[in-house]
C-alpha cells in the first residue's frame, strides 16, 4: 500500500506555506526598512507564529496550522530541508576565492586571528563550565566544547556583505579585506563543523569517524579542484547548446542537490555539500550574472524565508530564554571576534580605526550560526536554552554592525532622491507653465512638510535659482536650496507635458522639475541627491515612464523597479 | 512525540530529487532540440525513471531512489503538489483577459466551437461504450462521460503559446486569435473540471456538491473582479514600498498558495485556485517582465520538471499501454478539436487555410490534459489505461501543431546564424589581413563541411564580395554567397583584432568577419541571416564581448545569454 497525502493534508500544508511565507517576507521587509537583514524579520515571523506566540495565544490554530505528526509536517520539513541547502548554494555563491588570493596576506591574518581568539575563548569557557553553558546531559564534553566554539567563531557572508553594500564600502579595499576574511573564516568553520557532525555519526558512521573526517576532506578537496574545473567547462557548453536559461538553472540546482546527498550520505550534514557546490560554480567566469541573479531571486523569496521561519516554529523562545546565559554568551562572542579580528587587522598594518571597523563587521553572525546551533540542537549536543542565546547572539550582532561601522568611519548609507520624495508633493500636471511659478507652484505644496512657510522656501529657491539656471539638459530640471533648520532632506517632483522654459543649456524645455530642500549643515546631501537624480533619470527611455506616472507610488515603484541603485 | 525526518530520509529525497531533475532537465533540452515543447521530455524521464524501465531493468534502485511508501515518498508527493500549484500559477500569469475583448467574436467563436464539437462527441462516446473507454467499476457514469467530454476539450496555453513563438506568429493576427481562443478554452475547461472535481466531493463536501460549486463560482468571480482590482493596487505599493524584486515575488508566491488552499478547502483541485490567482495578477498592468521572468525561470527550471517526472514514476507505461484505446481516444480528439475550431473559424469569415491551422493548433493539450488526467486517476474516476491512454494522446497532439502549422501556412522557424555556425570555421585570430585573403581563409576552413572544394566558394564569395563590399559599420562584414546544390545554410566567422578593409561605409576596418553560405534554392534564408547577424551585434558591448571570445561554444554560449532571440 502507498503512502499518499490526503486533500486535507495538501490544504493543511498550502495554508502553512501561504502564512509562513507571507508573514515573514512582510517581517523581512519590516527589518530592511529599519536597515536589518531581512533574515532578521524572517526569523521572528517564526517566532511570533510558533509555540512562543500563536502557541500561546491561539493553540488550536497553532496545532492546525503547523501539525508536529502527520503527514503535513513531514512535507513542511521537507520543504524546509530543500530551502536552506539551496541557501547555503547562494551563500556559496556569493564567495569569490581569487579575492582571497588577492587580498593575500591582510585577509589572511584577519581571518585566522578572528577565528583562533573566539575560538579559543570558548574553548576555554566551554570546558570550564560546561553546565552553566547548557549542555545536555547526555553529550559527549569535547563534543560540547567544540561545537560552543566553533559557534563563536563563524561570520556570515551574506550579512556582512550586505551591510558593506548598504554602506557602499564593498568595492573599497576596506570592504575587500573584510569579505576575504569572511569567505576564509565560512569555509574553516564549516569544514570544522563538518568534521563536528562526523564526529556525532551520520548514517555511514559504522566505518568510524576517521574515515568520515577523511570522506569529507576528500570530497571538499574533489569539489574545490576537479568540480570547479569541471564546472568551468559545462558552464559554456550549457549556455551554448541548451535553453537559456533553463539549461543552466536546472544543473545548477541538480548539482547542489547532488553534493548535497553526498554529505548527507558521508554523515556531515546536507548543507556542506551544497555550500562547496555553490562556491565551485560561483568561481567560474563563465556563470553569468542573470542565472546567480534568478537562482538569488528567487532563493531569497520563497526558500530562505520558509526555512528561517520554521526555526522559531519548534522553539519556545520566551520559556527557553535565559538571560544571564544569553549575555554571557554574546559577551564572549564579541569579545572574541572584535579583539582577534581587530589585532589581526593592526598586525597586517592596517590603521586603527579600520582595524575597529574590521571587528565589529565580522562579528555578525547571522543565518550561519543559527543554522549550526539548529543542527547541534536536533542531533542533541545543546539544549533549547543554549538554543535561545545563541539565536539571540546571532541577532544581536547582526544588528549592530551598520550603526558601528557608520559611526567608527563616519560612512553614511547611500542616498536615493525618492527616498526623501514627500508624496503630497508630487504633482503629475503643473497648472502653471513658467519657471518662477512652477518653483512658486511646488513650494506651496512641500511647505507642509517642511514647517516653513510657502513664501520663504520659494525666496530661497528663486535666489539660488538666479545665481545659476538649475536647468539640465534633455528637459530635466533641479531647482534645490538649503533651508536652514530642516531636520531632513525634503524632495517634490511636478510633470509638465508642455515643458517650462528653464533656460537650460541645450534650449529644450523642461518636463521633469525636481524640487530639493536640503538642511543647512549638511552640505554633503545635496550633492549627492542631484548626482542621483542625474544618473537616475539619465536613461531617455525612464524619463518616459516617469513622465505617465499618475501618482507618488507609480513613481516610486517605476525608480525602484527599474533603476536600481548602483551596486 | 514529533514526526522527523532522518538523516536517511533527506538522504533519499536529495538524491532522488536530483537524479529527478537532471534527468528531466536533459531529457527537455532533448526534446527543444528537435523543436518539442520540453514538457515532453520531462514526462519521458518520469516514464524511463519510473516502473516502466527502471522498475523493470533495477528494481532495488527504483524502490530505493523512489520509494512508495515512508516519509521520503511523502516529501517527494508535496514537492510535486507545490510543484504543479506553481506551474498553474505560471500557466494563469499567460491568460491575457484583455486580449480576449480585443479579438472579440472571432475568438469567442472559435473557443466555443472548438470546445462544444469535442466535448458532445467525448460525451457520445463514453456514454455509449464507457467500459471500452476503460470507466473504472466503482465509478459513476455520468462523472466519466463528464470527465471524458472535458479531457477531450482542453487546450494547452503553454504549448500553443510556445509553438505560435517558435514560427514567429505570435504577435500576428492568426496568432492573437489562436491565444485568445485558448484562452477562453483554458478558463472554461477548468471551470468545468472544477465543478466535476466538486461532484466527486472533497474535504467540505458535506455540505453537499451544489454548494461546493456555488461556492467554487463565487470564488472564481470574486478572484477575478474584486481580486483583480487588488492586485492591481497591491503592487505598485509593493514596488514603491518592499524590496525589489523579492518583496513582489514574495507576495505573488503568497497569493498563489492561498489560492490554491482555498480552492483545496472548497473541495475542488488546489491548481485551480493558483491558475485563477495567477490570470488575476498577470491581468494589472503593473506586473513587471522581471517578475514574470523571474517565476517562470525558476518553475521552468526546478518545479515544473519535478512535477512532470513524478507523472512516470507511479503508474507503468508499457503494461499499461492499450494501443486500440490510445488510437481511439487520439481519434476522436483530434477530429474533435480540429474540425470544431476549423468551423467556428470558418464562420468568423477566416481563410479556409488559416482556419485548419487554428485547428491544428488548439488541437494541442500538452500538460493540462496530462495534470487533468492525474486528478482524475487519483480520485477513481478513470484507471491506469485510460490515463496512459490520455497522456498519449496529449504527447502526439502536443508534437504534431509545429510541422503542420509550418506546412499549412508555409511559416518557417525564425532562424538564427549561430544554428548554422560551423564550430571548425571559427577563427579567433584571422592570420590574414586583406580582404581576399581573409575570404579565402574562412573558405578554406569551411569547405569540409560545405563538400564543395575551397576554391569554388571562394570564387562565389569574391564575385559576389566585388559587385558590392559587404563591409557594415562599426567593424562588421558579413561576405556571402548562394552555392548550388548545399543542403543547409553554414556559418563561419572570423576574428581580427587589426582589422582588415572591407570597403566600409564609415571608413572601419572590418573586425568581425561572418561569411554565409546558404543553398541557391532557398532565397529568404540570406536575407533572414544577414538581418539577424545586424540586429544581433548591434550592440557595441556584446561586439567588444564576441571579439575576446576564444572558441565557438564560448561564442555560442554568449550570442545566446546574451542577445536572446526577437520574443
Amino acid at each position: 500500500m502507498m503512502d499518499r497525502l490526503t486533500p486535507h493534508d495538501i490544504f493543511v500544508v498550502l495554508l502553512s506555506l501561504a502564512t509562513l511565507l507571507l508573514v515573514a517576507r512582510g517581517a523581512g521587509e519590516l527589518a530592511r526598512r529599519v536597515n536589518q537583514p531581512a533574515v532578521l524579520g524572517e526569523i521572528v515571523a517564526g517566532i511570533l507564529l510558533g509555540p512562543t506566540l500563536l502557541g500561546r495565544l491561539a493553540p488550536e490554530a497553532y496545532v492546525f496550522l503547523f501539525p508536529q505528526t502527520g503527514h503535513a509536517a513531514i512535507v513542511l520539513q521537507g520543504l524546509s530541508a530543500v530551502g536552506v541547502i539551496l541557501f547555503l548554494l547562494v551563500a556559496g555563491l556569493e564567495v569569490d576565492l581569487s579575492m582571497i588570493w588577492r587580498q593575500g596576506r591582510s585577509a589572511a591574518t584577519v581571518s585566522i586571528t578572528g577565528i583562533a581568539v573566539p575560538f579559543l575563548l570558548g574553548l576555554i569557557a566551554a570546558w570550564t563550565a560546561a553546565d552553566a553553558f547548557g549542555r545536555e546531559a547526555g553529550a559527549d564534553p569535547w563534543l560540547f566544547a567544540l561545537f560552543f566554539a566553533t559557534a563563536l567563531s563563524i561570520s556570515a557572508l551574506p550579512v556582512i556583505a550586505r551591510t558593506l553594500m548598504d554602506l557602499d564600502l564593498y568595492r573599497t579595499d576596506f570592504g575587500m579585506v573584510v569579505i576575504a576574511a569572511a569567505v576564509v573564516n565560512d569555509l574553516l568553520g564549516w569544514l570544522i563543523f563538518a568534521v563536528l557532525l562526523a564526529m556525532m555519526g551520520g548514517p555511514s558512521a559504522q566505518a568510524g569517524v576517521g574515515w568520515t573526517i577523511v570522506l569529507t576532506l576528500a570530497f571538499a578537496t574533489f569539489v574545490l579542484t576537479a568540480g570547479r574545473w569541471m564546472m568551468d567547462r559545462v558552464l559554456p557548453w550549457l549556455q551554448a547548446h541548451t535553453s537559456w536559461p533553463g539549461g543552466v538553472l536546472g544543473f545548477a540546482l541538480s548539482a547542489a542537490l547532488f553534493g548535497a546527498a553526498a554529505t548527507e550520505w558521508i554523515g556531515v550534514h546536507a548543507v556542506f555539500g551544497s555550500f562547496l557546490v555553490g562556491v565551485a560554480l560561483g568561481d567560474s567566469i563563465h556563470l553569468r550574472e542573470q542565472t546567480r541573479a534568478t537562482i538569488d531571486r528567487f532563493v531569497g523569496s520563497f526558500f530562505a524565508p520558509l526555512f528561517f521561519a520554521t526555526i522559531g516554529l519548534n522553539v519556545d523562545f520566551v520559556a527557553n530564554f535565559d538571560p544571564m546565559l544569553s549575555l554571557l554568551v554574546l559577551a564572549i562572542a564579541c569579545t572574541g571576534k572584535v579583539l582577534g579580528c581587530a589585532a589581526g587587522a593592526r598586525a597586517a598594518r592596517i590603521s586603527s580605526r579600520e582595524a575597529w571597523a574590521m571587528g565589529v563587521s565580522l562579528n555578525a553572525r547571522g543565518a550561519m550560526e543559527i543554522i549550526l546551533g539548529l543542527l547541534a540542537l536536533q542531533n542533541g549536543i545543546i539544549g533549547a536554552r543554549l538554543f535561545v542565546a545563541l539565536v539571540f547572539m546571532a541577532l544581536v550582532t547582526s544588528i549592530a554592525p551598520g550603526p558601528c561601522i557608520q559611526r567608527i568611519l563616519g560612512r553614511r548609507r547611500v542616498r536615493r532622491f525618492v527616498d526623501y520624495l514627500v508624496p503630497k508633493a508630487f504633482i503629475p500636471r503643473l497648472a502653471s507653465t513658467d519657471r518662477r511659478e512652477v518653483i512658486s507652484e511646488l513650494c506651496r505644496t512641500i511647505a507642509p512638510a517642511t514647517g516653513r512657510s510657502a513664501q520663504l522656501l520659494e525666496d530661497a529657491v528663486w535666489n539660488r535659482e538666479q545665481t545659476m539656471s538649475t536647468g539640465l539638459e534633455q528637459g530635466l530640471a533641479i531647482p534645490h536650496a538649503r533651508i536652514p533648520g530642516l531636520a531632513a532632506p525634503l524632495v517634490g517632483l511636478g510633470l509638465s507635458f508642455g515643458g517650462v522654459d528653464f533656460d537650460a543649456y541645450d534650449g529644450e524645455p523642461a518636463r521633469i522639475i525636481v524640487l530639493i530642500l536640503t538642511p543647512e549643515d549638511d552640505r554633503g546631501v545635496q550633492v549627492n541627491l542631484l548626482a542621483d537624480i542625474a544618473r537616475t533619470l539619465k536613461d531617455p527611455e525612464l524619463r518616459t515612464k516617469v513622465l505617465h506616472v499618475t501618482n507618488a507610488t507609480e513613481l516610486l515603484a517605476l525608480i525602484r523597479t527599474e533603476a536600481p541603485p548602483p551596486a
